[in-house]
């Protein structure tokens, strides 16, 4: 059977690399959500609906026969002054957990950031921690260290997420998505190599957060890169997540 | 030298726990603020700034001069709606931060709750873990689990402490407050035996917060309870805080 699936955000950065990997994907059923309407020259492959992410009447209506959410509206910028991600990725991300649970849905895949543990690149341990030979790793099990408001915005949607799974059932798995880039990152760029998520890796992980059974998770988003400060076997081991790129292949 | 010291939600239930015991504590300079304005019965030890704690330019204001902030306004209530904890409990954490960081002030104790990790407490593992034989025990080094969104609220200001510490080096301590309550509690109520903070205790341990030295702490706020499932050695170590009430002394 289909699953119907709402990805919120969905002319995003994440979202449209999510629907390059997966429009053909038979099996789902898309309704996509973005406070922008769509551009003219691109084809979804779902119903489109023009709203945003704060307006709960409008989320509520857009949550109805939906089998999972890949939430990933709100102010993408890690420099994010509080005013926006206030209202746009805490009290958005609130109202489409709540809209979830009362809708009956299933599963809620949350678009959480790397800045939610940016705080953990300390001048102690950097530039030490983004080489290879390193051992210092994050597993999704810290508590958060968020490097900016954007990262505390993100911080509070996993809590949201551990709320609306514990108190109603709710399956939520928050990606802490590393940096998505088309292209491979310079190969001089240390943090960025460590931190790559490539286009087809991230279509394929929110592919698995829609097909995977869980309770409540948290899991790091980049690539199987040589370099790397985040553990992706969390990923692997719930998800099922098996990328296919590294940032070392060529740079 | 007096520090300054400001009181925000001075007229709630452990505001007044506070300054009962350390209103006649020479070294401090108080500064109170709630949103209400004092009772006519009731002799305060200081300044009254009767303004709301999302009130921007009051909150600066306030803030103006101070060493040490004991953050206690917010909606109390376990029950609050997210329309109220977001702006009262959230946006107004964050506003007070902010504004210490802004002033120059080198502390900041926050009074998060008990109902930050409220979802630990599993129909697996009560009524056990109210006993004293029983090894269940959190610390503060756990992840937060809320029980509700009064607890999504605690946990936020605990996420945002961490944030303008690391950021700007503000001290901050998150004290988990347990069941504040004048008399001990019923000796049948298990769980309220475990949670119990005395008022003598509550002011002790928050004075300590203002005396002591640390960089960012959560800890828990109990008395030495027999039975407990919180940890006080965190607050024992960082804090020097000495608890001289049992829930088992009498009942």
């Amino acid at each position: 059977m289909a699953q119907s699936v709402l990805l919120t955000g969905a002319s995003g950065r994440v979202g449209q690399a999510i629907l390059e990997g997966l429009a053909d994907e038979r099996e789902y059923e898309w309704r996509l959500l973005d406070r922008d309407p769509p551009t003219g020259d691109r084809d979804y492959p779902g119903e489109f609906v023009v709203a945003d992410i704060t307006d709960e009447e409008a989320v509520r209506e857009a949550m109805e026969g939906i089998d999972a959410v890949l939430h990933l509206a709100g102010d993408p910028r890690k420099t994010a002054p509080w005013e926006s991600v206030l209202p746009n990725n805490i009290d958005g991300t609130q109202t489409v957990y709540e809209a979830a649970v009362d809708a009956g849905v299933d599963k809620v895949a949350f678009a959480s950031s790397n800045h939610a543990v940016g705080a953990y690149e300390t001048d102690e341990r950097t530039p030490d921690m983004y080489r290879e030979d390193d051992e210092f790793q994050l597993d999704g099990t810290e508590l958060p260290r968020p490097g900016n408001l954007y990262g505390v915005s993100k911080a509070t949607g996993e809590i949201l997420g551990r709320y609306y799974h514990d108190e109603y059932g709710l399956s939520v798995v928050c990606v802490r998505i590393g940096n998505l880039t088309k292209d491979h990152p310079p190969i001089d760029y240390e943090r960025g190599q460590a931190m790559w998520l490539s286009h087809r890796d991230c279509a394929h992980l929110f592919d698995r957060c829609i097909r995977a059974e869980y309770d409540y998770e948290v899991v790091y988003g980049i690539s199987d890169n040589d370099r790397k400060y985040y553990s992706i076997e969390r990923a692997r081991e719930v998800l099922g997540y098996e990328p296919r790129d590294n940032s070392a292949d060529h740079g």
